[in-house]
């Protein structure tokens, strides 16, 4: 009987163990840099982030992020997290400021993702969008690879991801992460949505790189309250500063088939906010149409 | 003696459970769009994917199908699907009729592969390869991402990947999906292979982008048949419509390596279909060469 | 009792095989090649290894290396090996030559990192960087995909993938992939880094090509020994065989932002390699640096 329980219990603690391992293979840790992929860059953070933990599930957002664009950096943020389960980790690496005394964080949003980032001001459209549960400030003392205290150009690998992969294995806590930053988290200004008498205006944040539709920052909920409805007819001013881009009427429709081929449209994209496309075309280079914080957007009924 | 077989219980269904979970990871959904890697939209459906089952495993075929090209993205389902395991289920998401009323779709091959796609003639090339077990018509009412339902353009996060990844995890039969589409299912029409007393006649499918190698649908066995062996000269003809774009005389070898650099050669590709090259150079460049339902290729001995 | 026991015996098989599966879980497979990410070649050679093990974790290193670059291929692997855990089984595809008779091999360096590649140079690099443990020659008759006899053009999948995905999955060990190779072993030639009384010099393997950074393979170690010390001014030299590229003047700092915007500067860069580069702009596009065996560059204090 002794010798029963015995086995009882090496299986039991055996088994526990690996329990332990499955445990975190639950959790995604999700990699966004402007590295691009020819290099081996990003490769070697995967490697780190390997040797914290092979049982490590990491998922590539993008690479592709145009060199030091800290806003788009975070659009793709505001575009991505919300539809990643609860605890994910996400690691941006746009960081103009690498080896400079800008601080790295890691914020947990109300909805509890986690993301590792320099603090550049890459968090505010998420900010927005989530809102901010807590942001540590990382105490690069402590949480960076061993043995890399004397490269200073590549905290995406020494610090962000050996971090977040320390995170997301359960090998640290948030709160052993650094002090609570209370004050100061850098954040990017922008255009918020309004609507007035004079109708809707807004910023166009990224275009739609791939089909060059133009998104707005202006949600469905403004273009009700705006009496815009299916099938009405909607006039739109595009403006660099303060030269006007583009002028003209279109429909606002629910998909790009409700127009003929080669039409301009107004639509809902896939985030629910008011976005211009060309039917089989594309409608930023047809109009030259850019995106960024100077690109002003007004739209009357 | 109960407390023993309480742990036993406990335990075993414990192990159990953690069969569960393991079971399935070996499933891989494997995702194929033409939205580019540039954006946020592929790692929004990894998000939902994980959302219904973070253990399971998502493999990238390719995201660089060119805009809308439906034809393109079912030669890389036929290039790659074989390849796989049995049960493994595909995504395809290159869908210009998304928000119309173009019916979405679960085939599954006679080999057991599953492809999630709108029916608009992706299936055509595999089909014809594998051959159709069963398809089904996606009951969008159902199979949708909660929340989604006020989303119009972005089927491939709310719809497919959605009803893919159910599928992968297990949480849904295919007998589930929908009911059984018993015809109708839309397909592109394309030149079949052919040899006659004339030779041999086929069309270009595709290019072999990164060496501008050009590929055809003319496999292995009708080289054979038409009596063509390693080391023969053949003439080749490409037309685009009805004019001659390509005519010359080239070695039928195994490999690249058996011309001198800068010769062109024709060869069996990977695929073990008759295809053109030329030995570190660029044959679809130099002679203008392109690909799709208006070329057409002609062989002689 | 008899019943117990059994129960027993069948759960610890049972869980012993699930460890099974999940020790292999841990070792990566890593995959570069030079195919691009546009057609489904490296998506079929991931098939090939789900086939091989479900279980298997394939990360992708990189696929742009630029077409037929062995050079930059071993490049690549040096920069990133080294970051991996131990008995990491990486596989890399850049093959002129495939289908003549140069040989396959799979190396293991003294850090016990596995590299599966065709024998043309591709290690070069890494090799002078963790040292050779042992090569062992793939025997092809045996180690290639079932059914891929008569494909000669895509052994990036019938052998090299097959044949890493079977080592990384424990199916088959290092000693019985075919006969150690004992010489022979091809190697490219490039100018090592040199310090004598004119300075440094060294050659420019590659480039940072996100950012247009000039990378040198000059180790802060050689950097320290001529004196060189962190402010200080340098004057570089770059030649193109023969002739003077750019000569110039710069600081040697931390990290980019410790110059103005557009001032050029020099650094140590990830790799602790000297390095120039523009804060917030492109040295090798504004001075056309290109990288290579042909390039030197020499460096005085």
């Amino acid at each position: 009987m002794t010798l029963l329980r015995m086995i009882f219990v090496v299986v039991s603690i055996a088994w526990l163990m690996g329990c332990g391992v499955r445990k975190h293979s639950g959790v995604s840790l999700v990699v966004q840099t402007d590295f691009g992929e020819k290099d081996g860059a990003v490769a070697a953070m995967k490697g780190v982030a390997k040797e914290v933990d092979a049982t490590l599930d990491i998922v590539d957002l993008t690479h592709e992020i145009p060199a030091f664009n800290i806003w788009e950096a975070g659009y793709r943020l505001s575009q991505v997290v919300p539809y990643w389960p609860a605890n994910t980790v996400f690691v941006s690496v746009v960081d103009p400021g690498v080896g400079t005394s800008r601080r790295s964080i890691v914020v947990r949003t109300k909805k509890d993702h986690y993301i590792v980032t320099p603090d550049n001001g890459t968090i505010t459209l998420l900010a927005a969008l989530e809102g901010i549960g807590e942001v540590r400030e990382i105490d690069e003392r402590v949480n960076r690879r061993p043995g890399s205290d004397s490269s200073f150009t590549f905290h995406g690998r020494d610090v962000y991801m050996y971090t977040a992969a320390r995170l997301a294995s359960g090998k640290i806590r948030f709160d052993q992460l650094g002090p609570v930053l209370k004050s100061g988290l850098q954040t990017i200004s922008y255009q918020a949505p309004v609507l007035d008498e004079n109708g809707l205006t807004g910023n166009i944040p990224v275009l739609d790189p791939q089909y060059g539709n133009v998104w707005t920052n202006i949600p469905d909920s403004f273009v009700r309250r705006a009496g815009i409805r299916n099938g009405d007819s909607v006039l739109v001013n595009i403006s660099y500063r303060d030269s006007v881009v583009y002028s003209g009427k279109l429909a606002f429709v629910n998909t790009f088939g409700d127009v003929a081929n080669g039409q301009p449209l107004a639509y809902l994209n896939s985030l629910m906010n008011f976005s211009l496309a060309i039917n089989m075309g594309n409608f930023a280079d047809q109009f030259r149409v850019l995106s960024g914080p100077d690109w002003t957007i007004h739209i009357e009924k």
